[in-house]
Parts: C-alpha cells; structure tokens; sequence
C-alpha cells in the first residue's frame, strides 16, 4: 500500500501517513492541488513556513505503461501566488511509485541557514547535511550524489537560483544518464524548495519488487495497444522522436504563430537557423544523440543530446519553448548560444520559457541589444552570483518588466507566456488567460488540434469553437496530468477513440477499479464520466484555491498590449471578457 | 468658473473642459478617485498609456482658509496596481485654484522619449521640451525653473526615480521657499508621471484674482473661528509646530508602537536620538528653522528647516515618519544619517516610507548591516544611477522582499507599513488592512484617538472599539481628503464639536450651498449627512476600482508574521479575517 511521506524542515523529521480514504483515486497533479488545497493557507507568503511543497508521482506511474513516468510537483507559486503544479520527466518518479511513495509533503522551515538532503531508500528516510552541495549547480550536485549514492539513483535538486528563491528558480530531475535536463520548470517552485532550505532529495528503489497489479493480463493488453497507439501517431512516432519538440518551430513559424521580438511579430526570419530539422543535422554532425526518453518506458523519446561545435556534451532535453524563448522571442538565431543559455539554466535551475521572456523585456528596456546571444549569456550567469541584475532576471519576466519600468511585458499571473502567440493561436491564448496555473501551453494545448490539426483540426485564427476547444482541453488536461502520462500522449488521445479506453483499461487493472470513459476528443462532450470529473475536480481544487488567495476573474486576462495587430496574418485578440470567462465559468 | 484642463501626453496636446454636474461638488481625493474610477480600465497595465494622472486641488484650497492648501494626486498605483491618492502640501495646489483649475487629467503616452514641462499660467497653457531637465533631481529642476519662469512659481516635478519609472517613486511640490521636501509620496504616482514623460508641470498665477466666494461675510466668521480652533488644540497648536511631527517618537515609543527592526519590536533602544525634541535642539544649535509651513496660509507650521553639522542646508519637511522608516526601523540611530537619506530621498523622488521599509527588507536580507547608516546612503544614491540595486530598492519592499527572497515583508497591498506597530495600534492596523490605498496610516489615523487620546481615547492595545474608529475615521477622512485641509486638522475636529462645523460652513459660503454635517467624533455615528455620504461614496469608488482591478477580501490582510508577538506589551494581531472584513463591509 502506498503512502505519503511527510517531510517537516523545522525539526528535519519526518512521518508516514496512511492515505485518506479520499485522495486514494488521486494521484499527480490531482493530489498535489488537493494536498495543497486543503493544507496551505491561501493567503499565506509562497516562501514562509506555511507553504508546502508536494511531490507526487501519477496514477500509472511505476507500472509497466509507457510514457507513464511523469512528476507533479506543487505548491503556492512563488512566481503567481496562486496554486502551482508543474510536471517533469526523469527518474525519480518511477522510483517513488517503486517506493510506495504516493507523495512526499515538504512542509516547515528551519530557522537556521543550512541546507539539508533528504534520501529515501526501501530502508527508510533520512537526513542528511546538504551545506557541501550549497552553491553547486544542479550538474555538480546530481554527480555527485550519483557517485556518493550510486549511479542510477533519482534526484531532485535545486541549484543556485532555487537556494536564492527567486520566482523564476526551477526544480531538476536526473534523467537516466544523471543529467538535470529535465525540469519542474514553471512557476517558481525551486524558489520554494530553496525556502525549505531542501537542496536536494535522493530516491533510491533498489531491492524493491515490480508494482502488484490487480489484474496483470488486463494490464498488460491495454498496455501492449496503449504503447502501439503511441507509436502509430505521426506526431509521437516520427516526428517527434526525429526532431525533438523543436519540431514545431518551423511548423509555428508557418502558423504565423511564433513571437517574436517579445511578441511583435508571428514570423522570425531566422527560424530555419534554429528548427528541430538544423538541430538534428547539427546533432549528427557532432555526434549527439538525436532520440533519448526523459524515463524508462519512453516511447517517443523526444529528448536529445546536443554538442557543441568541438563534439563536446553541451546541453539535452532541448525543447521547443527553449529554443522559442531564447530564440526568436529574443532575436538570438545561434542555435549554440541557446544550448549554453538551456545549459546555464539547467545548472542554475532556472525555467527557460520565463527567462526568455525576462531576456526579452531586458531587451525591450534596452539593457541589452536585441538578438545578441553574448550579451545574454553575460546576463544568466549573473544568477549564479551576488549581482543583483541576476536577482533580476532570475525572478521573472514581470518582475524584470517592474524593475525598468517596462509595461510590454508578455505574463498572465505574473507567468511569462509561452511560445505560441495567443492572436494567432487562440486556443492556446484562452488556455493562458484563463488557467489557474498562469500562462502555460500546457494546460490546454489548443496547438494539438488548431495547428497540428488532431481531431479534424480547428481554426487558430478565428474564435468560433476555441472557447470550447481551451475548456476541454484544460479538463482533460488536468486528468492526463493525474495519470503520470507524458502530455505527449494526448496527439494519440485525440486522433484515437480507443487510446482514452486503453488509459482507463490500465488503471483499472492497476487498481481494480472500473472507471468509465467518455471520448475527450474536441468538440465532444467531456462531462459526466469519471475522467472527465477527475479532471473538473482537479480544476475546481485549483481556481478555489486561487479564489481563496485574492484571484479574480480580472487575473484571467491577456496583457493589453495584445490588442495590437500581429504579423503575417493581421489578428488580433478579439475575445471580449465575457467571452474569456466562458472558458472556465461556472467551476 | 472652475474647469478641468485634460493635458494628452500622446500627441503634446491640451484641452479645457467643463466640469460635468456630477462632478461639480467634488474637489481633491473624491474628484481624482471618481475621474479613475469613471475613466481608467482598472486592469490596464498602470504604466501604459491608458492609465490617468490626475491632480486635484481640494474644495476649500484657494479660499482664505487656515491649511486648506493641499492638493491629491491620483491614478492607478505603480505599487499596489490599486487605485491611489497621495496627499501633499506646496504652492502648486492654491495656485491651480486660483486659476480656476479643479483638476489636471494628464492621459496617453508618447510614443518618443522626449520629456516635456507644462506650463499654466492665466494666458494659458504651453508644453516646452524637458530634456534639459531629465536625469535632475528635484532641487536642481526646481530651482532652475524658479530662475527659468520666476521665483514663486508653483512646480510639480519627479526626480530620476521617476524618470525610471520605478514603484517607490514619489511626485514633488515646490514648498514656499522652492524646495522639493512636500511630496505625494506614496503609491509610485512619480512612476507614472514618468510613464507620462512629463518631467514637471509649473504653475504660475500671477495676476489672477482672489478666489470668489459666495458669502464673503460667512466665510471670513468661520473661517476666523476655524485658525483659532486649529491653534487652541495642543497637538496643532503647541506639538507639532515645537517639535514637528517627529514629536510623534518619544510619544509612539513609549506606546510600545514604534516598529524598530523591521517590526521586531515595539520600542527603540536609541528613540531619544532620532527624537524631534533633540531634532530641535540640532536646529537651533545650528541656525535651522523649527516651524515653516509647507503651503501659504498654515497656522500649524509643523515643518521645518534642518542643517547639517557646518550649519549648511541639508533638508527640509523632516517628517515623523520618514525618521521612523530609515531610523528606528532600521536601527540606524543618527539624525544627521537619516537626514542625508531624506534629502536625497526629496531630490531623487522616492517615497521615505517606502524606502524605509525597502531598506529594513534588504538588511533583513543581509545585503547591509542593520543600524549602518553609510551602507544605506550609498545603497539610497543607486537608485540615481545605472546599478541595478536602485532599481530593486526603488521599487519598494515588497519587490524588494522578492529579490531576495526575503518573505519578513511589511506590505499590504504591496505598499510598505507606516510607523506604529499594527499589534500596539489596532486602529490604525485596521487602516492598513482594509484601505484601498494599502497600508496607509493617513487613511484613517487611530493614533490620533488610541494614543493622542484625543476624542476621549481609545485602547490600542484590545480589539474592542477599534473596528468602528478605524472605519469612521476612514470616511472621516476619505471627506478631509476632498476638502484640501491637512490632515492635521483632525485633532482639533475630533477633539471640538464646533471645529467640523466651521468646515461645513466654509464650504457653503464658498459656494453657496447648504451642506449639514454630524459630529465625526469617535463613537458617534457618521452616517446621514452630506460629510459622511461623501466620505462614504468616496471610498465606494475606490473599493469598486480595486475590485474591478481585482482585489478582493483576500488583500485585505496583514502579512502573516504579524501573528508573532511584539514587546514590550506582548500584543499580537488577534483580528479573525471577519472582524477586518466589518471595517469597511457594505462598502
């Protein structure tokens, strides 16, 4: 039987508990807003001893599913103030499961300064003094702990800019060569595991036995379709897996849809100078690796290892909204200087979609030029040191829009957006407007089926049907997301009725459950069967949280200065407010 | 005829306007928060060219009344993204009377970054180049406008922390002797000025006539009664023209109220030092002056004159509360230190509160030491230059507080904590919670009343009464406000029946009407007369303005660590969230 593992920083203990009778349905982000909704006060400051940090692995996470070995991780955002989840790959979450961890609760504060580890083995959980691994980077600190604890050990880390607690600071996970490229990237929350004063936590499963299923064989049928679906998608069997993410960026820029120039213009010039199809030359040139999974029972293997130009490792997990962010939203077309940029974020701990919006309204303020990769590689290794310029940056694209008196500053929530622009993809924009994570892509990825055109595909320019699109999309989100499953399951979802059933079908032999299903499919109804309540409860726990902590419907809008017309196709964001508020009223 | 004078910053264009019916019975705060109200989107971005400057003298200012000459000054806050009146003394507002102005909208935004001065004279209004004036501080641009347009001129100008359009940044007035030390200080006015490009406004009205009034005979009988009524009460009669406001520190330490150490405790070792009784034996001692006024046509004369050891100028309008923010709250102990700060403070325009508090955040972070005043002169003089330092502490504490990750931050609303502990004056703590305006002791000043004694006294200490005095006192104010009278005239007001009265009757021999009025001392109720419904709809619309930004309940609060207990008195914050809710429910 799974438990959740509590972890108090005030006293460095901790304690089992058994799990509620009702989170036992819960896993991923449903039980981390729901941990988080009923145990933080609202209203209370992100990085006091009142937050807590929640970590939970999903549904299927631990089984023999592919692509099911994603992390929740939650917590009041240091970066929005309201409720945060952010998912990453890696390993520690199949360790976990492994472990019969269902979530570790980080909770306190010591009053001292020093850092601490925490490691848990199938033995027991313990303390450990973490000040030799204060001001590393999360590439030191996860070889270390790999040649300390073993190699293969899950760890989870900040590095300097988590132990600084600035809002942009990001948590890592070890991916299964011991690389930090994988990360909770979004909403601050390193700066809230730096405020526990946790620098990292090492999850050991050797010696434990395969998870117990309540019915192998159905398990393993559904698993068997599941994993062929996957592959059978061009999505998640070719294109990505040749390409990386960064597939997308020649696919967006066509779509008139990438920002560029801080969200000027939806086309850059030099987008071919930084595709998925330059960076797979660029790879195989210089003997990378192409095709990597972020955990064991990747599929899709969507990650890559990238070298610099002397065959040397330089960066991995290289992703789209990286390159976007650093790239054409900043002018920078090296696709070099982006991987020491991801590099440099990766070792600090820092999300890159927010620190190229941070770069981009530096730019705008004129503290560094436009498009000059140099000049902003100077400006991210400051987060590494005293100065404050990087205190700056570190805390996000609003706060370095407060700082020089900037107002063109691309946030919802204080949440630097992503790289589709909303004008031009107005699902996803609905999705940014009005989640209650802030602007995230990821929440309601409306690009699936407005650009890559799953489900029959939908309009991006215009409204008719986007309202629609972002709300199921945002609920079926919020349940994929409780699964453990990789968002990247959802092109197979949507283009494949039966890929819903066979998710169902596994965590029903998981757990001897028998949820039902309803096709998730655009434009179908999402209400009235187990996944699709999962899903609403989950964004019910989250906007009454949010609620709670002063959010209004005026939070769950776009910046102003997107009712400018956009370029190549002349839009504009047109959606009236009570428009917006359709997207998610009544929840 | 009074008309509004609309100054459109896109396009360098002005326009006379007459004044709507509604808005003819409004003057100061209640004007400048109904033109926000009625005409800035309330989440627009506030430094955008959709937010509004507005500038208000009150409905008394320019009659010969006693300390009628103050002027409010409006928009949507760069601080606390809420709606904002800041309150100050100086020339400019009596002259904007007497020619005829009774309010300035200044609205839009260049698209160049040229700065401009407006200049109003009785001949009309002219807009000239202000890049000779950009990058000065306040004592230089005012004294070159003085030898530029004449001495006496009314000036109303930001320094370079404006110009940077940074959140602390204050908007300056030219007192009587053309110094810079009046200020509407809060809320980061000086910000969107700078947004505005406008580097001053120069009043001049020479060889306008004295202001009609309907009943001159009236008038003068009130208006005599009202001076000695201001003159008999030993606050504004004997205190504070002494000892100016900075009487307040002997008297707010032994209360047990004076936050030193970034609201540690409640008493300062070193109050003596920093006290306006050894202030006035430094002036005298070295050839300053104890009593000025900061308007013509105050009696109360609180402001003051303070040289330096070698008996030379160093600054003026040395309030109580700037002491308290960079003195005890910081333990820096010395007035010449702290006098150096507000000097540079008045000349670069930044909010000395504010500062305060930013400063006692960033010992709080261990950026300077505590008690060090060089380490904070030299961090105060960043905000003039390119170090980015300035630019985190010019935007106040609670940004402060997020670059360093520091959550031990006194704001509400994002604004910094004035200078009486919440835990030791439960009054004014109420104010602060529920303001619109953020922690704001102006807004509604139970000082007055818990620890003045005046009104017949209050406890400060217990909860009991201090719901119903914060509020009445709020709308007592909220109608103060709108008159153009000092706010220190509510010692006499709540202490003299007769002293609200003679209010009432100057109003309605200025301009013919019949007004009624209650008694606003504590305790009695304030609701039913014209005084109070103004008061009442004042805060009305500042309350729907910040809704409709939205806040909501949830901002209402102190920051958490005021549950810690304050000595000497071993109080603590014991309101419940519904009894800060009863201050300004209904509302």
């Amino acid at each position: 039987m799974s438990r959740i593992l509590r972890l108090n920083m005030a006293d460095r203990s901790f304690r089992w508990e058994e799990v509620k009778p009702e989170w036992q349905g819960l896993g991923g982000r449903a039980l981390t807003s729901r941990i988080i909704r009923e145990e933080v006060p609202p209203t209370c400051h992100p990085l006091s001893g009142d937050n807590k940090l929640v970590v939970a692995p999903g549904l299927l996470t631990g089984a023999p599913a592919a692509n099911a070995g994603r992390i929740s991780v939650g917590g009041k955002s240091p970066l929005t103030g309201g409720i945060k989840e952010s998912n990453s790959g890696g390993l520690v979450s199949i360790k976990l499961a492994r472990l019969g961890v269902k979530a570790v609760v980080v909770e306190g504060r010591p009053q001292d300064e020093a850092f601490s580890l925490v490691r848990i083995t199938k033995d027991g959980v313990e303390f450990l003094p973490g000040d030799d691994y204060a001001g590393l980077g999360n590439y030191d600190t996860m070889a270390r702990l790999w040649e300390r604890f073993g190699k293969g050990v899950g760890v989870m880390s900040i590095g300097q800019a988590g132990e600084k607690r600035l809002a942009g600071a990001s948590i890592h996970f070890s991916d299964p060569a011991g690389r930090p490229g994988r990360a909770a990237g979004r909403g601050g929350l390193g700066a809230l595991m730096g405020s526990k004063k946790l620098k990292a936590l090492v999850v050991d499963d050797t010696g434990t036995d395969p998870i117990r299923l309540a019915d192998p064989e159905k398990f393993k049928t559904a698993a068997r379709k599941w994993a062929k679906y996957l592959m059978d998608h061009p999505v998640s069997g070719q294109a990505l897996p040749a390409y990386g993410t960064a597939v997308l960026i020649n696919i967006v820029n066509e779509a008139g849809a990438l920002p560029t120039k801080n969200f000027r213009e939806g086309r850059f010039e030099f987008a071919e100078d930084i595709s998925g199809e330059h960076m797979a030359e660029l790879i195989k040139a210089r003997g990378g690796k192409t095709k990597e999974g972020c955990h064991p029972g990747c599929v899709i293997q969507c990650s890559q290892t990238y070298h610099d130009k002397e065959g040397k490792y330089l960066t991995s997990g290289f992703e789209y909204e990286t390159i976007w962010a650093l790239g054409a939203n900043t002018l920078i077309r090296h696709l070099d200087e982006i991987a020491i940029i991801d590099r440099l974020c990766d070792d600090y701990g820092l999300d890159t979609i927010e620190m190229g919006c941070a770069l981009g309204v530096l730019m705008e303020g004129g503290v560094i030029p436009w498009g000059s990769g140099p000049a902003a590689i100077e400006m991210v290794r400051k987060v590494a040191t005293d100065d404050p310029w990087g205190r700056i940056i570190g805390n996000g694209a609003a706060f370095t829009g407060q700082a020089l008196g900037v107002d063109r500053v691309p946030v919802v929530k204080r949440q630097g957006l992503p790289a589709y622009d909303p004008r031009a993809e107005k699902g996803v924009g609905l999705t940014y407007a009005t989640s209650p994570m802030g602007a995230d892509h990821t929440a309601g990825y409306g690009v699936a089926v407005n650009i890559l055109g799953c489900a029959g595909g939908g309009n991006p320019l215009k409204k008719e049907g986007n309202i629609e699109l972002s709300r199921n999309l945002q609920i079926a989100t919020a349940a994929i997301d409780s699964t453990g499953l990789c968002l990247f399951v959802a092109f197979a979802v949507l283009d494949n009725p039966d890929a819903l059933q066979c998710i169902i079908d596994m965590i029903n032999a998981r757990y001897g459950l028998s949820l039902t299903g309803d096709d998730v499919r655009y434009g179908l109804s999402l209400t009235g069967d187990d996944v699709t309540a999962l899903g609403s409860q989950v964004l019910r726990d989250e906007r009454s949280f949010n609620r709670d902590a002063g959010f209004t419907l005026a939070q769950d809008r776009l910046p102003g200065f997107f009712k400018e017309i956009l370029k190549p196709h002349n839009v504009t964001w047109d959606f009236t407010d009570e428009e917006v508020d359709q997207v998610l009223s009544g929840f």
